[in-house]
């Protein structure tokens, strides 16, 4: 087997073997570029490392033979004091994971090969520089002594000798700074090695063993690489950037990587190290500044970088040394940027006939898009100065929000009925919920991106900065403070959930529009994709702002948020009443309010399906919250045992108790109460038809499809669908007029998807109710399992990912693909969709494609990414599949 | 098609189209024993009355055939005033449902053919009480007028006349009585029929509409008989028990039906009609004293007893009456009997070579086993002297129970789901039903042992005293009198329904043991059966109750059972614990306690499987009550604000509300406690193999099964075994003694079964955890659905049962099925087996039979049961599979 590349015997279609870096180092050599001779060690040889837990036997006898050939292609040789070669180690993934892993840099220098090195290149300060930069990395990527005791003792010595700038250290006192480094590492227990094939066979080692450090495991981990890949490791042959005026060293992109416009967008540093620049130390030129300079390399370059576009049908990353006038390519790989400048080169490269309108769509991370398509913060604002910063947190949940501080849940629902409110909390929990869901924003000083504010946050599309650790709450005071900033209640503060920011004031936001490249590169996604996309939204305006997305229909809309506000209170006399009649007059006070509302969705959804999901949680989350009327009823009791407001209390705590449940999420919610208490949805059958009655009588055409939850069993399907059918018949009948209207059900506890073939007799379509079906799937408690467990789960690689965050393909995914198998045996063209995260998660709308789902609904902003990801999941299904002949 | 049979059409076979009762009448009719001529008109009708709601057309030109046969055999005709035929009308389904429909004696009276009869007879008193009886049954039957108002003017008649019993009111009264019968009939809106025919249509509707009222459909949803079967109604000559001193009726069972003993067993009343005997209204002579008053009678019915016992192949329920001396057979059908008397006479029948023992294991329902390993009462508690006798009455279901007393079915059922009741009734009937099953015990004042309480009592399973005639039973007022004692409602009493005696008070019990013919039932079912039957057990006395019962193993050890009592101290100490070494300080000291639980149980188990589950409930069922807790803080504030009380309590609190959950049901517990906090399973995997190795050096012979609860991925699974492997390995260094042991999981959440293949990767065991398994499949908690909906799914038929009570075939079933398949797949000989409740319901034993389980596991005192279940799901497969062929 051969363990080691030479440059020109590999390609740019060798990453799985050769990393990305090696790959496209052996691509650049091949097409005649400058590239400085080398060679790659595979990335079985890391696996294998990794499962031997050593190197692997005769490895270094490859790695010899190889490096003869570069000595001879560059004319000189390891560790030759005559004319001594030097060489770069570098690590090289499959999957770029820049700065995670080790680079050790002039491999190869010792006393005597330094020595040599002066008589040729007659500058000692460039060799000592160099061969002190190697004992620092050298000592801290292989031995393990941190950079840190290294960089005080040069510290030290500039500030003996009263400069500032590392290039005014004369090469003397650099000279005695390489002893006192020796010294130092002696001193910490190791030796700096003098056999150069010593040095290179240990640094090979430290880089495939760099594969499992901390932040490379962390990186993995959020970018969804598998950790068994492997790293492969790249040997070069030295070029310097630091050999005088005439060399230097820089970075390009081929277009500019934030907004993607078509211009080259680099950087560089004259007499530099290439990780000067990455490093940021000292402040690197524009590249444009390099033409006057060096008008003949820029050109060069320029002519570089538009064929290495071209070669690779993308936008590019590039990395080059000019060694005394003369221009080295070190990398170069498909450029990183934002998701604006991801739509825009997308778009444009396709315009130009650079690449295909397919390659353009799946050229853009859906991911990406999630940026631009949240309410944010005017620009314009904050340059004013009139806003200023208090804190930085994580960016939890994006969009830009704006309230009055509120420091309880409680009290969030009590203001928030008169002005918008930002909750402040420590950390938030499930008895929060109520009160976040009345609040335009939430800001938590602890929990991580999957804390529960986080989210409950990004479910109900509500933004939110957690994590602000800057911030410090003291609840029972109601006030926070930030630096030597006191927040109040009542005080009005602007959070920004994409950048995790948070300011003093109302700022003023802007809405999110479709750019014209993203509506040009949707219109094409739209072409490919077979999976519609429905929004969830729950009242008109998120139903226009959906349609504005690009939705097809609702596919989710949660009726019992129409049932808080101003409205609770007709709720509560709902709940409370002793008896069906009771409940009956309080129904017909909230059918009107029902009605409106779905008049108003109606009509801005005229001509597409509209999916309404009628009431699933449970009762009591309308009352107020056990333990604070518990206290309220102790407090009455010693103050006065039988005053009329403790009578009155004593009632209510005694209906809360009734409905209080062990584990409400396995309780008395969905079909459930609809089978117990039939009233509440005879009246929202009745205002759903009384307004698709009203809206076909203004011209409109409504589509109305009724969703009955949490179904276990066929039988309580049809027991409600029999009654809600009367129902329907009734007031049409009574108002003369009839509509089409269709009933479902959700699937989303498993033996509603194991019995989906008898279900299915009973309904026209199921919406995959995937966040409830992966808690019953798993038996996690999404409140109880983030948090306290799954985030161990996850970092500790229990689980490959957060069910919650990525559809389950092993366990909940069989569930969805039986349920839907069964659900056609029965029923041929039975509709078949997903509501919740998932709908707007890309790994999840994939395997929706797979498993040939009619649509995925997501939330309104989230649309465009559904839409994006559709598209990619046929595009990318019909390559496998013709790949599979 | 054929819609009407005479007897002789017909045969035993034909249960399906003509009912139990009409299918024997027509075989005691065709091997020629004396049956009054008749017909029956199939369950076909009755399912096409119900699809039409109305009679099929043309259905009474086939029943006037078939009764011109009728008329032509006995000599009579009906309707016709001269020598007219009266007919009784029954229902009669496939399964017996005694009492639970309706039934109508002596049609074809009107004033004419009454005229007609009393001419015949020469006995005005006999035809008008005959008259009298069908009016007041065909008004409340058929015309829905209740028979309250008809026995109201009755009475005000008897007591006019000032006489008590029936039989001394004169014909000329009866006469009267029938007059006042008609008019009140016209009061309430309907009209007598005098035309027979009419009165026989009417009455043959009546039959069907009642198979679905409410007493049949109670009776059904707990015999589980399906809904849509149907009744058949049997048209029969009449004949009289009640034409004087030559005539009688009476009921028999061919052996003791509580008992089993082989001696023939019956009650019989002179001079009356059949209703009389069952209503339990005058209390009836023993069937011996029949011999001395009609001894030809009395041997003739001996023989016929012996015939049909033989011919059936069982022991038989007779009923007969005595027509002017002649005796005639009225029905016959295989007899309800006790699990004692059951099990007897499976045995004794197959000890006198009359069944296989496959019959006789196939003739007992494990169900009634139940019965007879019940809680008797402790004969030392009574000769205390603590609990005074009350009463005596006849033991008519066996079992002791303690209870408050109630006066009513609607109080029992409405109390019954706060504390154990025992009902008290004058006597029952059908519409009690719901109340008795909700009943600890019965106690009735009235009516012999084939009275309508002793039959449904010992049907189900439940205590009952019947005849109690020493107590005077006062429902009004909710009390009875016994001697000079008043027992009130909610007085504690309880009840022998073996030896039929009554104590004051709650007498404490002691446990059953095997009969001697139990164990010779259970040795011949273990030949038969393929499925071991283990026991659950936590400690060493329940193990030898389980051995006693014939467990082959303990299929479920709950460890978590070990930690309460004085240990709780310990374990408190332990979660409280701020970090792992305090908490190891801890379980240092839990240790040796669990390791002597080990000890005591292995030794007892020596030679057969133990199967140990590892800690498995949510930590804070360890600690005090939230709620409680919260209260108390909140007085101790209140009362003074910086007590070390205070602080203390303070402290408790909030780790109880740290480890409070949303859904304990679904959170931190299980294999994710074992993950967080693996020091506990590691002392408890110590504790168990140090255990192993006493066990093994005092000679016995120790089968370890360790048990991972609640895995849901198969890492959960790995890193957990991995980790208690190398602790097991490091014990057994230790000690220099080597254990065999092996590793399973729970499979208990729907994700475990989806992924069984993955995890049988990983273990040597599944077990099959189906009170989670169907906790989660169904989205129930059982702690919130039984009590608030579960109730209302079982008793609405939405669910065909409760699945926590029987396992659900087509939801949970479809999961252990695929999981038992994916495990095998992957792990040929995997052991699989069920622990939990439903390892001891035989319809779910089944169901482990057939889907190829190898064991199940329940409570010690249903092993025997589970054993019987395992043997007839053994024969019936066979017999099934053998069908099939």
């Amino acid at each position: 087997m051969k363990n080691v590349y030479l440059f020109d015997e590999g390609s740019a279609d060798m990453r799985d073997l050769l990393g990305g870096k090696g790959a496209n180092l052996a691509e650049m050599t091949n097409i005649g570029l400058p590239v400085p001779p080398g060679f790659t060690v595979t990335t079985d040889v890391c696996r294998e490392y990794m499962r031997l837990n050593r190197m692997p036997e005769r490895l270094m006898d490859e790695v010899r033979a190889k490096l003869q050939v570069v000595e001879q292609r560059t004319g000189k040789t390891f560790g030759d004091p005559q004319n001594p070669l030097l060489v770069s180690v570098r690590s090289g993934a499959k999957f770029s994971m820049p700065g995670m892993m080790d680079t050790i840099l002039n491999l190869g220098l010792n006393d005597e090969t330094a020595e040599g090195m002066i008589r040729l290149t007659n500058n000692p300060r460039f060799v000592y520089d160099a061969y002190r930069r190697l004992i620092m990395m050298f000592c801290d990527v292989v031995l393990d002594i941190p950079k840190r005791g290294f960089e005080e003792r040069f510290e030290a010595l500039k500030h003996g000798l009263g400069v500032e700038q590392d290039t005014d250290v004369p090469a003397d006192a650099l000279f005695e700074l390489i002893g006192v480094f020796k010294s130092y590492a002696r001193e910490q227990g190791a030796e700096f090695p003098m056999d150069p094939r010593e040095q290179l066979a240990m640094a090979i080692e430290a880089v495939f063993r760099s594969w499992n450090n901390e932040r490379a495991n962390v990186y993995r981990e959020r970018e969804k690489i598998p950790h068994d890949l492997g790293t492969a490791c790249n040997v070069q042959s030295m070029v310097f950037g630091n050999l005088g005026d005439d060399s230097g060293t820089g970075v390009a992109f081929t277009r500019d990587p934030s907004t993607g416009e078509k211009v080259i967008y680099g950087e560089f540093l004259v007499n530099a190290q290439g990780e000067d620049v990455v490093a940021g130390i000292r402040t690197p030129l524009h590249l444009s500044e390099l033409k006057p300079m060096m008008p003949a390399i820029y050109d060069e370059f320029l002519q570089i970088a538009d064929r290495l576009e071209l070669h690779y049908r993308d936008m590019m990353d590039l990395e080059f040394t000019i060694e005394r006038g003369r221009l080295y390519m070190l990398q170069c790989r498909v450029g990183k940027r934002t998701g604006r400048a991801a739509v825009k080169i997308a778009v444009d490269r396709a315009n130009e006939g650079l690449i295909s309108r397919e390659e353009a769509v799946l050229g853009v991370n859906p991911v990406q898009l999630d940026q631009l398509l949240h309410r944010q913060i005017d620009p314009n604002a904050i340059s004013t100065g009139d806003y200023p910063e208090l804190a930085q947190g994580l960016g939890a949940s994006p969009g830009a929000a704006s309230g009055h501080a509120v420091f309880t849940a409680a009290r969030a629902v009590e203001l928030a009925t008169e002005k918008p409110v930002i909750l402040v909390r420590p950390e938030t929990n499930p008895d929060d919920v109520k009160g976040m869901l009345a609040s335009k924003g939430i800001l938590t000083a602890r929990g991580g991106m999957t804390s529960h504010a986080a989210v409950v946050a990004r479910g109900f599309g509500i933004p939110c900065v957690a994590g602000c650790e800057a911030i410090s709450v003291d609840d029972e005071r109601r006030l926070f403070y930030a630096g030597n900033q006191t927040i109040r209640e009542g005080d009005a503060i602007t959070i920004d959930g994409a950048t995790g920011k948070v300011f003093l004031g109302t700022v003023p936001t802007i809405e999110p529009e479709l750019s014209n490249e993203l509506n040009v590169l949707l219109t094409w996604a739209d072409e490919f994709r077979r999976l519609r996309v429905r929004a969830n939204a729950d009242n008109p305006e998120d139903s226009e702002k959906a349609i504005e997305f690009g939705a097809e229909g609702i596919g989710l809309c949660r009726t019992e948020h129409m049932f808080f506000g101003d409205r609770l209170p007709i709720m509560q006399e709902m709940i409370l009443a002793s008896d069906e009649s009771g409940r009956r007059a309080a129904l017909a006070k909230l059918l009107p309010f029902q009605r409106e509302d779905f008049i108003g969705i109606f009509e801005v959804m005229s001509g597409k399906p509209v999916t309404i999901r009628l009431i699933d949680p449970p009762l009591h989350e309308f009352l107020p919250d056990h333990e604070t009327l518990l206290r309220e009823v102790i407090m009455l009791e010693v103050a006065n045992s039988d005053s009329p407001a403790l009578i009155e209390k004593r009632r209510l705590l005694k209906r809360v108790e009734d409905l209080r449940e062990s584990n409400p999420m396995l309780g008395m919610r969905g079909v459930r109460l609809s089978i117990r208490f039939p009233e509440i949805v005879e009246m929202q059958t009745t205002a759903i038809i009384e307004a698709a009655i009203e809206v076909k009588r203004r011209g409109k055409e409504p589509i109305v499809e009724i969703m009955i939850p949490l179904v276990g069993h066929v039988n309580e399907l049809k027991i409600v669908r029999d009654y809600l059918e009367s129902v329907a018949q009734d007031v049409m009948a009574k108002a003369g007029v009839k509509v089409d209207y269709s009933f479902g059900t959700m699937i989303e506890i498993p033996r509603a998807a194991l019995t989906a073939d008898e279900i299915a007799e009973h309904c026209e379509f199921f919406s995959f109710g995937t966040n409830d079906l992966t808690q019953t799937t798993f038996g996690f408690s999404r409140d109880d399992a983030e948090g306290k467990f799954l985030d161990i789960y996850v970092q500790e690689k229990i689980l490959p990912e957060n069910p919650f965050v990525s559809l389950d393909r092993n366990g909940v995914g069989r569930l969805v693909k039986m349920a839907a198998e069964y659900g056609r045996r029965i029923r041929r063209h039975i509709k078949l969709g997903i509501c919740g995260e998932h709908g707007g998660d890309p790994a999840s709308v994939e395997f929706c494609h797979e498993v040939g789902l009619d649509y995925v609904s997501c939330s309104p902003y989230r649309v465009p990414l559904a839409r994006l990801a559709a598209a990619q999941a046929a595009l990318r299904y019909r390559v496998s599949v013709s790949e599979d002949k």
